[in-house]
Parts: C-alpha cells; structure tokens; sequence
C-alpha cells in the first residue's frame, strides 16, 4: 500500500474507531508537535542524548540514549501533559482535570497541574511503585486507588469528571498528548545532528518503549518530517506485545490475560485508536523484550550511562543489547523514557543481571 | 586580610612549597579556565543542572545538582585530563602519559588519551572499584596495580615516567587541570542564569566534593568571576577533612592515618600546593559529612534526579540534605561530581537509606 493509502487509511481507522462520546479527534500532524516544542520551551528540560562508549562497543555501532528519566517527574509523561494542559481553557483549568494511570502519565498531569495552579485528582492502581504514588501525593494531587485486576480505571476517571465537572485528561490517545511526546523526537533528531564529540551521523533506526503508544507514535511524526530515513520501531514487554501484534495485523489487537512483566509502565492491553493510525502509517515495527533482557539494560544503564532506568524506561535499550535488531555499524537512537522506580526493584534488576564482558 | 593581600600569600605558598623538581608552576587563573572552555568545546559534555521540586522541598530552597557524573568517562575528571592532554605538544603525547589515581582521573587520562592516540599507563589501587578497574582497562590504557596501603603510588609513576619517558598527568596539583575542571564552574553558574521553568536566582553557595582540590578550587576561580557573591564551600568525609583543617589553620594539613569511607573517590591526604593556594584565597570554608549522609545522599539522587552519583559524587549534596549549611530560602549549587561506582555498594548504599518524609 501506498504512504498515501495508509494515511487515508489511518484517518478511516481514526474516524471510524470510536468507542467515545463526540466525533473522533483528528490525527496530530507534525505541525501540532512543533507548535508543542514552541508552547513547551521553559516548561519541561531538553533533556541529554547520552552516549558511551562501552555501550557502542558492545552493539559494534553507535547507541544515542535519550534520557527522559531526567524530565520533570521523571519521565517524559511532563511533555504531553503539560501541553494538554496549557491547550485548555482557563476556566476548565481552573475547574480542575482527572487523570488514569499507572504511574508515571499520574507524575506528568500531577506535576503539570501543580505548576499551573489546576486541580488534579488521579486515579492509579494500588499496586503502583511507591515511588510513583509518593510522588503523585507530593505534587497535591488527590489520590484514587483501585484494584488493577477487578476494577475499570476508565470508567471511576469518567465517572469523577462527570460528577466534579473535570477534564479527562487520557494518558495517549488524544493528540496533545501525543505531540506533546513527540518533542522526544524533535529533540533526538536535533541533538544527533549536533554529538560532540563524534561527527554527526543520520540516525539509521530510533527505539521507543510502547504502551498504548503516545510517545512512540508522536515521535514517528517527528522523524517522518525531520529524519524521513529513520526507521521507527516499538518496543513491547513479552506478554503485552499487543502494538507488535496490531501492525502486523493491520488492526488493533488486545494482550492475552495472565501475562505478567515487571515493566509496570508498559501494561495497557491495546493500542489507541489514534496511536494505532499513526503507527501503522509511520512504524517498522514492533519488537518484544523479555524481564531479563530489561534487567540488563538497566544495570548497563547504570554501569555505562550513570542514569536509573524503571523497567519500561529501558525496553527500548533492551531490545539494542538483546540484538533484536543489528546495530552494527549502524547509528540507533533509544528513549529511555523514565526512572520512577523503586530501590527494592531496581537493585534486584541490576545485581541479578550479568555484567558486560 | 585583603584579597590582594590573600592573593599574594597564596602565590608565595605556590612558589615556596616545592616538594617537586624544578620551579613551581604558576597559579591559574581565570583566563586559564576560560581558554579551557574553548579548548574543550565539543570534547567533553556540558551536563545538565537538575533540579527537583522534591529536594527544594526536603531543604526549604532551592537545590541544583551539576551531573557531572553524566560526563564522558563518568566524571569531572575527564575535563581536566583532556585539557591537560590537549596543552602538551603533539611529541610529548605521542610518547605516552602516566597517571596515579584512584579510578576517574584514571578512567579521566585513559578516555581523553584514547580519543587523542596517546598511549597511556594508570597506576591505581589494587582495590579501587571494579568498575573504574575494567572501564580504564577498556580504554586500552596499561594498568599498574598497586597496594594502597605499601606503596606510593606517586614513587611508582614518577619511576615510570623516567625509564619510559612519559609524561605524568597529576590528578589535581597542576595548573592545566585546575582550570579544566574549573569548566565545570563557568558551566553552572551559565545555567543556573537561564534555568528554565524557574526563574533566575543568584547562587548563593555552591558545594563541592573534595579531595586533593582541582575542582573546587577550579570552580572557585570560575565563580569568583563570575559571580562574585557565591560562597564556595569544600565537602569532604569525616576523618578525610585535611582541606577542612587546612583552611582553618591557614596552611596544608594533613589526615590522620587509620580513617575509613566509602568515598573512595576522596582519600586524597593533604590539599595540593597550588590547589590550596587557590582555596585560601577563594573558599567560604570546608565541610563534613558521614558515611551514612553520604549514602542518604545517594538514596536521594537516585529517588528524585535519577542520577546514579558514587560516594564521593555525593558528598556535597549530603552537606546540603544534612543542614551543613542553610539553604533556607536560597539558591544552592551542588557538583554531583562522578557516579562510577559497583552495583553491590550503590545497591548497599541506596538500601539501607531511610525514606524521605
């Protein structure tokens, strides 16, 4: 199929999948993620693009780990909710918004809605890191817990902001969220360009960890427009590779319950009705990683880069180090989207995982 | 005492207290840094000022971290190194360099002499962590083991020097390096003028982890230019407080011997000459933290920056999370000045840490 035919395709999906109140919104296009640069300059921190040299030594290429563990709250979750936020009214700021997540999407519109005055109440699952529900309770949100494996998050956050009159602000599928992640993008293809001290090389692949898609789909609008020769691929936990399934489906597909991951940020069952349209027009593909693979990313984050990884920040640098695809010679750029991760968790990851030879 | 009158007793104690052949360098000053600057553009990272709304909240001001540990090689140190490796002419690196430490101006001289083709030979203790150990090894650099407590490692070096005509790289009593890893104070205190979402605030204080002095008093001489009302202090571990005393007592100090730290990073005996000189002139006064501080400190970065910080990268945001100095209603600058350090002791460190309120 043609790049054309996929996207009047992808707008039919976008159109057509509804399952929500009003028309469908329309699909972001570049143009929504640079007016999301200009609108966030200030607000959130251009975070670096690191490189090691051990780490290229041990994929035989070049290895540009973008590190979005060090945004505000942690993850790059501050981008997209910090432009859903500025984008609305006054008076609807001021009313207050609700937000569903398991964690770090809580951090961003909490953090957000601290820093602009605006109410928030979230709704996470109780099982969440504490380091997430510590946070999200710092920043003054008013907490909801529930149960992840009896109770429908969507429906109590829908159901607060009709009560309360909030904004629903939805962790992915809308497209202020998702232009507000594809800043990762604009920021990884400027940076790449600009490496001190290595020569600047065209950035042959970008891997970005996926859970119902936000980032890794504004950020393919980012390379599309800025990086064309880029190809783009999603990163999934084994077990929850429903956007791998998805794309090489041409539908949205659902995980098979039962599964399980220490990869708490990367749990949503399905891709979004949008994220999925810009993927199946922008994406290579989707690639899985297993619990141990993540683990080993995140101990060589820690050896080689100094930077703390939550299991779902380092599933994108798993799947270069597991080989899932052949960096050899090649430039890659990775997101190591967050480190909201708690201690217990994080020494287990990386004492267990072997050391680089 | 005036600071011209300082100034000039600080150059006497440079030229007087030889120790070494030859005439005693001359102090740098901040023309040195400022050519540093420019000699190191596109070599060395300029790393990220962090800040957290979480530890501006545990101090009651505000707190930015300098994450030098995100720098090349996993420290400041290869600021210096560079710079230094960079002032010697194309002959004298083409033989070689030589340099004792304890493991980043190790790892520091072996990456800048790797990226520049000079053949390099580190001298280091045979207990130095691990990973400083492999990951000098790995920049092809020759290692020379050495028992810290037998022998002298600067006997070993300067041996090694004469018979294979190399060049010895000091850790820190040299002007070159002095005013390379001063770069790391021009950087701060530019970034702490523009440091988005917040506004500008003067820095107040600014702390640094030290050992034999090269980039505290580096950075005192970026900041006494700079900006001029910060008080510069040094930050040091209990019974390794040489610098500490030295500058109470107006003249170098030095450890008594049988102290323990995990801040294997700052073991240095007694100030450098020319490091001191600088200090007496510059420095508000030295600080002291405990071991524990030390690991709270690291607990810390790692819950609210992200940042994986060594116990020694750490000692200056222990002073700060300690009440060392108050930060109440001020703007404190802290160097996070490396993060090599093993998983078992930063997982040990981290662990047994006590949560923040």
């Amino acid at each position: 199929m043609s790049r054309q035919g996929q996207a009047n395709r992808a707008r039919r999906v976008g159109a057509g999948g509804a399952g929500r109140a009003g028309p469908a919104p329309s699909l972001p296009d570049i143009g929504a993620v640079r007016a999301a640069a200009r609108r966030l300059k200030g607000r959130v921190r251009t975070t670096p693009l690191l490189e090691s040299a051990a780490l290229n030594a041990l994929v035989g290429g070049r290895v540009l780990v973008k590190a979005e563990a060090l945004q505000h709250t942690g993850s790059f979750k501050a981008r997209g909710a910090y432009n859903k936020l500025l984008r609305l009214g006054r008076k609807e700021r001021a009313r207050g918004v609700v937000a569903f997540s398991s964690g770090n999407h809580a951090l961003g519109v909490a953090g957000a809605a601290a820093a602009l005055g605006a109410p928030a109440v979230i709704v996470m699952p109780s099982d969440a890191p504490r380091i997430k529900i510590r946070g999200t309770r710092a920043f003054g949100a008013e907490l909801v817990l529930y149960d992840r494996l009896r109770e429908d998050r969507e429906e109590i956050a829908e159901r607060l902001a009709a009560e309360r009159g909030l904004t629903l602000i939805r962790s992915f599928d809308d497209p202020d969220i998702i232009a507000g992640q594809g800043t990762v993008g604009l920021e990884i293809v400027r940076q790449a360009k600009d490496h001190a001290p290595e020569p600047a090389a065209p950035l042959d692949m970008l891997l970005v960890p996926c859970s119902g898609g936000g980032l890794v789909s504004g950020c393919a609008l980012a390379l599309a427009a800025e990086s064309a020769g880029t190809a783009v691929y999603a990163v999934e936990p084994e077990g929850f590779d429903d956007t791998a399934r998805s794309l090489a489906a041409g539908e949205r597909r659902r995980n098979a319950p039962g599964a399980t991951t220490f990869c708490d940020a990367l749990l949503v069952e399905t891709p979004g009705i949008l994220t999925f349209a810009i993927m199946a027009e922008r994406l290579a593909g989707g690639l899985t990683v297993s619990d141990a693979e993540v683990a080993r990313a995140m101990a060589a984050a820690f050896d080689h880069l100094k930077l703390v990884l939550e299991p779902g920040g380092a599933a994108a640098l798993a799947a270069v180090l597991a080989g899932r695809v052949d960096c050899r010679g090649k430039t890659v750029a990775v997101v190591g989207s967050g480190g909201n991760v708690d201690r217990e968790t994080f020494c287990g990851a990386i004492s267990g995982a072997g050391e680089d030879a």
